[in-house]
């Protein structure tokens, strides 16, 4: 069962991701070490003690419809409500309405902590933290009056309805619609699918917000608005109304996230009340609607990466655990009787180190990358703006290589447990079904890939890359400069990686200034994992150097000196494809057939 | 719908596995091309017309337990009974009991073709062969004349009965025990775990071969024997007897192949017969019978190598269709109207030429396996020693490079399919929920890796090995002889891999030959995947050479191409990690918490 690893969460918030000097230098003044250390281990406990226990109860009953109702396992809807009563939903949302304002870097953390636990159950949350987000920063004071500060306690959950059968990763396609009601309301009609949580019973009322197009829109992404359209209207004191005329007309079945109902959603067709049309509120103006989205993008993207980290930790403790329970054979030095652990079999440590690094890899640059967000709120200026390049620069890495991490740990953890692996009951199975959505949704990895290079690279000409990759020559620097045993061979590993990731940089910088669009796209995902290897070798050996002589430290030096000589080595192959295999896979069409 | 790739199959067969200079070195005599296209086009009609249409419903159903009866899902009784009218049970058995007798390299192309249709009702058929073979191999006359051809012509089917829930790879924990009968016949008692169609409403008798130690046997493996145990007696006419005490407790809930009953089988508890105890007959001598299963686990090994093939093809036919189907977007270069398939994204691309080198890099190598036992056998005294070194040196390297690659591409084939990737009804996910069970059984795939440095390099002194790598080295010359514009930039790309290869091989035998085991187990499992991209690399160099000019010549450069420039860069990684990673692994006990 997932216990929380909270030494290792705030370790890397404190000293990876720079906490512990935010906090010192008085950038977050409601925000002690001591508040942090009382919220990560309450989050923590609520995690493991109360969550992880319903996670396989979730995913083998799954959630249910009938008649429009969805119905989710059960104990999830006793669950919703300890959770919400424990005031978690609130942990970010807005002050004005109840919410606690923490910065970024605490929510990431307990995010992480209760989709480790079941992640099914914790991406509803998720859903209603981007619809807050979007109402708060985007809706009028009528429309956050209304519902904002019931999104923020969670009595009330959102969703997000961007998804329809042709536009998916091409949101030019969308066709929802939405008309003018003449009172300052709107009409929306259409359906959407892959709608996550979009119909349940943890709440008596659900906020969706809708992309639609206005009959007099231009055509492509810059004619969508956003609309919140709830499942009951909401009277001005606050009270339940009628019915809106939107519902769930399906749920899929999926590989993973049984426990999560994923709706097919249909506005307006008339099924409730006197004419068809879901009523709906703009957010934003007319035709900005994704402007609006993309601000909560971001913030989503990264969460979804989080996810990626809670599925590899999860996975990590469960093989640990059976690696050292599970006898089988006799280990090279094995002094005991009759077989010894597994986890003295070199081939089965390469596997729990391999999925370590990945897990803790993964968790320092979406930790880092919250600290960008973080940073860009509490400062100023040209710093704030810097900052806030930075975030857009590490969310799709954050994203696509922690969510790959996360399905690659998962399935290293499904060997570690031999034939016990393939059995469901075992749960690491589970945790690969699981897994295997995160490089899917909320932008495949593909487009992550693309956005980091197109968008993400050009960001104030490359000085934003070039700085961050000069933080992560600043941690291979200090390494050699300890000249600490601990860490031999590590300075010299990561200078060979952040020489290909230079390497590489250039490259695409200079396709996508020269109008190399092709050559740039093709390599986008070699690319993408190029950084996030290198990232992460940089900032494993960043806490290993923070910890030194600490609980703990000897491991976290153990760890980055196998990452360096086992997996670093891969940024070599992965620089010369990314600066040589873009020719033949463009000419390689007559291959696919 | 899987399409049998019949064309690629048949010429990696005859240009890759040599199976045309075979043929016409009269190798076979009883085989010519004719025959050859015949069996293959009929192999594929029946896996893609027959097979391939009950494999939703396999896994959809899953076989079902009941009174200690399995029943097999809809309609999957009577494809077995076709499949066995067909003759197509009886390929590659002995032709003295019914058998074709047919080279094992036609055995795997038809093995791939089942797989590919339907993994889980294939798999049936894989143990047959499996069992059909020890007894041939090792049991008296009696025996043979008793069970082998029914057991050809799949009128009977058989088991492998080796798991314990303490005996997984390490089979010196095995416990079930037998007793001499005195009248020549065994009791055997004890519950075996993980067996493979150990019940099923396919045919009137089960044919199980179970390991089980007799009172007197050493401790140990050398202290294991080989039962031949029916499910009903067989009487000397023939005809069916009572039922033997040996029963089916339980299924397994499996990640996937549903359709494939896992059972758990329970030997001499007295549920049938007079008193306790299964009857059985000694297979071989006795505690010699992990010799006599070693005989057939070679060719088990390569047929789930080949499995994992057969996953990656079907894979790659789904997601190819739905490229090539599925609008999104508009690709660099699109000249049509709205949006392009998104074949045209050059990262869709990658995704798909990557899957493609993958599947078309592991047939060629398990293909080369299956000629390396072709020739042992129709060759004498050294040479066909050389040639069985060589198949059990490519036998690891078939059944683990093959198997990861499968999971590797039905995994990318979730991801080409986007969010259709996660729902069920696509059948993308089946794959990859099926492709995981092929690198844990039949020996896990990290003992694969153990198998090939410990026990397969060090053949005839390393010489082995050599020889094989001056094959690859021979493949890579002609290339740059060939001067053809086709392979630009290929030799290049596979010195370099070779070079990597060779220097990863002198490092490991010397690790062998000195004692330095800990070194030599470290490195292990990258060790066996650079030599699987190493002679991918190779091998799809070979089948381009020998295809220029021809029908899907062009496609085949092309594939070479890309994957030389962008799949063989990871040799140079895997090199350091095989050379230098292990000493850092060692060292890590510190950082598994």
């Amino acid at each position: 069962m997932y216990r929380a690893p909270v030494d290792e969460i705030t370790h890397t918030l404190m000293h990876v991701a720079g906490l512990k000097s935010a906090i010192g230098d008085g950038r977050f003044p409601d925000l002690g070490e001591d508040l942090v250390d009382a919220i990560l281990a309450e989050a923590g406990k609520f995690a493991g003690d109360e969550i992880a226990p319903l996670n396989a109860i979730g995913d083998k009953n799954g959630a249910k419809l009938a008649d429009g109702a969805v119905t989710t396992p059960p104990g999830w809807k006793e669950l919703y409500r300890r959770w919400i009563d424990g005031g978690w939903n609130g942990l970010t949302g807005p002050e004005a309405f109840g919410g606690q304002g923490l910065p970024m870097l605490m929510s990431v953390a307990a995010v992480e902590m209760w989709n480790s636990a079941a992640f099914a159950f914790a991406l509803g949350p998720l859903l209603t933290m981007g619809a807050i987000e979007a109402i708060d920063k985007h809706a009028t004071d009528e429309l956050k009056a209304k519902y904002l500060e019931k999104l923020v306690t969670g009595e009330w959950m959102g969703t997000m309805n961007l998804t329809e059968p042709q536009a998916g990763s091409d949101l030019n396609a969308l066709k929802a619609r939405a008309e003018r009601a003449g009172d300052g309301s709107y009409r929306i009609f259409g359906q959407k699918i892959y709608i996550t949580y979009g119909e349940h019973d943890f709440t008596d009322n659900i906020v969706h917000l809708v992309l639609a197009r206005l009959p007099d829109a231009p055509a492509g992404t810059r004619g969508i608005s956003l609309f919140l359209v709830p499942k009951f209207l909401v009277g001005d004191d606050g009270e339940l109304g009628a019915r809106n005329d939107a519902f769930c007309s399906g749920l899929e079945h999926k590989l993973g996230i049984h426990g999560s109902p994923t709706c097919t959603m249909i506005f307006g067709d008339g099924k409730f009340g006197d004419e068809p049309g879901a009523i709906g509120w703009l957010i934003g103006e007319e035709n900005r609607g994704l402007a609006c989205m993309f601000t909560m993008m971001n913030n989503a993207r990264l969460h979804v990466g989080i996810q990626g980290v809670s599925i590899a930790e999860a996975a990590y403790q469960k093989a640990l655990a059976y690696a050292n329970e599970r006898t089988q054979g006799r280990a090279p030095g094995f002094k005991g009787d009759g077989m010894s652990p597994i986890i003295g079999h070199p081939d089965v440590r390469r596997m729990l180190l391999t999925m370590k690094s990945l897990t803790q890899g993964s968790r320092a640059i979406c930790y880092t990358c919250a600290q960008a967000l973080d940073m860009a709120h509490v400062t100023e200026g040209d710093k704030s703006r810097k900052w806030m390049e930075r975030a857009s620069l590490i969310t799709p890495i954050a994203k696509a290589f922690s969510t790959d991490a996360g399905v690659d740990v998962a399935s290293l953890g499904v060997q570690v447990h031999g034939g016990m692996g393939f059995i469901e009951e075992t749960g690491a199975a589970q945790l690969l079904r699981d897994a295997r959505i995160a490089p899917i949704y909320e932008g495949t990895n593909g487009i992550q890939a693309i956005d980091l290079v197109m968008r993400k690279l050009p960001l104030s000409d490359g000085a934003t890359v070039c700085a961050l990759i000069a933080d992560y020559q600043a941690d291979a620097d200090a390494v050699r400069a300890s000249n600490s045993p601990e860490l031999a061979g590590v300075a010299d590993r990561l200078d060979r990686a952040i020489d290909d990731l230079r390497t590489a940089t250039s490259f695409m910088l200079d396709a996508v200034r020269s109008g190399r669009q092709g050559e740039a796209l093709a390599g986008a995902t070699p690319y993408l994992r190029l950084f996030g290897l290198t990232a992460s070798g940089a900032l494993l050996a960043r806490g290993a150097m923070a910890g030194m002589g600490e609980d703990g430290g000897e491991g976290r030096a153990a760890l980055i000196r196998f990452a360096a000589a086992n997996l670093l080595p891969e940024t070599a192959g992965l620089s010369s494809t990314v600066t040589a295999g873009a020719e033949s896979l463009e000419a390689a069409a007559a291959a696919l057939t």
